[in-house]
């Protein structure tokens, strides 16, 4: 096995980092490990902790010595990395591994799901962004971040939600089922607690709220669905800025892909393609395409 | 002097603390001290800190020796102690002064602004909020954090202006002034510099971008207007529910209430009347009606 080289995928977000072990003899992954987030933006070190830690777990499964660290070739797609400060700061890692290949998360999942280093990809998970690689050239919208940006993700509808439900409970906006479904959700009484249970939460936390918009707007609620029709415009205006770039294939990608289907606009639902493989396979690709180069 | 009260209000904000010493004596203010933020949300020791420094920096200005602090009977109006479990923490702390009455800051500023213990306000400065003080009573309107409420405050008034600046760099929203003028004030070149310069700042950060957006609007920016706009409307909506209660007085202040005038609805710009004292003022008062309670 040592005669072929052993590259490991790690696809890192702010949720948690997966690993995946590729043997080149085989053709195939063998191995599997998960650790907690790898977004450095939310910690560096953590980062790094957890993609090392995912990485001994994928050697374990695959009974393979820790001491193989050293032998991996590693495709990593970063979240938070698109930002040149914390890019420079985890290339510059000293890490374990005998070749650590650094892209963005939005890249490698790009790369995975049209199997090839070339397309589009827009990403609705905790936070949204687009991408389109053409001509060795990254073309980014949107990805600006929680608070920011990223209009039309799971934060950004879970905060947008929390906002308009605060509003209601001062008789300022519109009465929404949302304000029932959000204090049953965070198993709180009032508005004040709602304050106090969010303030300085992370994206994430409020991502897990955008479950319970997609659920009232099933049952008509009209803010929920003002919600939806607002971010689904984002999303679809992104779709448009990449397509403009014409790429090869454009999908649409995340958690959150599929519930955000339904709010896109009909053009824009006709021009996505389904993904071809996982972020994890794009990290693979991008591991073999480094190798190639050497 | 001892034979009367030594009485110093304390206006603590995001951005500073504010002491006066009031001489009942003299019956007028003989020293005034200033410290950093006393927002116990943003951090509890930091005001706990801040108050004192401000209090001792007041004696030092009127000769008095620090040994004083435990004779001061202090009337505190707190940002952030509208949330229950920050109102509890600072009333459970141990104090050096002889007594420490608490309330919110913008009780405190309502007090000031009407001279007296009922009517109704509006504050406009890093963050909004309402209130009326009718018959005991305290209603409170807004008032809910950075990111989930507080518009038409300065820091929503910066961060809505930052994320429509980030939409036109895409090509999404449509192109502003503000682009030019924020990356200017920031002294960055790019998008990405200001993501990176604005992602996990305080609310202060944003509330100093505020005077771009009203500089924009007299330029007949049109996104500077919108969301001028916008936040007038939304303060106006808090006008009306204050003036619902039929408050003596309805009064806005903080440091936008001048520059908001003019996006306010014409029928409220109308119904409100000046301040007849400072927040500080408020703070001396409630140490009065506190005192004449023993």
């Amino acid at each position: 096995m040592t005669d072929y080289p052993l590259i490991l995928g790690i696809d890192g977000g702010g949720t948690k980092c997966k690993a995946v072990l590729f043997c080149a003899e085989q053709q195939k992954i063998i191995a599997t490990g998960i650790a907690g987030p790898a977004n450095p933006v939310h910690g560096i070190e953590a980062a790094q902790a957890a993609i090392i830690s995912a990485a001994q777990s994928a050697l374990h499964q695959a009974n393979l010595p820790r001491s193989q660290l050293a032998n991996l070739v590693v495709g990593a797609g970063l979240a938070g990395v698109n930002l040149p400060k914390y890019f420079a700061i985890m290339q510059d890692w000293a890490h374990p591994f005998q070749d650590f290949h650094l892209t963005t998360d939005l890249h490698t999942a790009c790369y995975g799901a049209h199997n090839a280093l070339h397309g589009s990809a827009i990403i609705i998970g905790t936070g949204s962004c687009g991408v389109s690689l053409i001509d060795d050239q990254t073309l980014m919208f949107g990805g600006h971040g929680f608070g920011l940006g990223d209009k039309g993700s799971g934060a950004w509808i879970g905060l947008t939600a929390v906002q308009h439900v605060l509003e209601a409970f001062d008789g300022i906006a519109a009465p929404t089922q949302l304000s029932e479904l959000i204090l049953n959700k965070l198993n709180v009484s009032d508005p004040y607690a709602i304050i106090e249970r969010l303030t300085k939460a992370p994206p994430a936390a409020y991502g897990q709220l955008a479950p319970l918009v997609f659920q009232a707007a099933t049952l008509d609620d009209a803010v929920a669905q003002s919600i939806l029709r607002d971010g689904g415009h984002y999303i679809s205006a992104l779709a448009r800025k990449l397509l403009a770039t014409n790429p090869p294939r454009l999908s649409i990608l995340g958690g959150l892909a599929h519930l955000m289907q339904d709010w896109l606009d009909q053009d824009i639902r006709e021009k996505t393609l389904p993904a071809l493989g996982q972020p994890t396979d794009g990290c693979i690709l991008f591991a073999q395409h480094k190798l190639k180069q050497r």
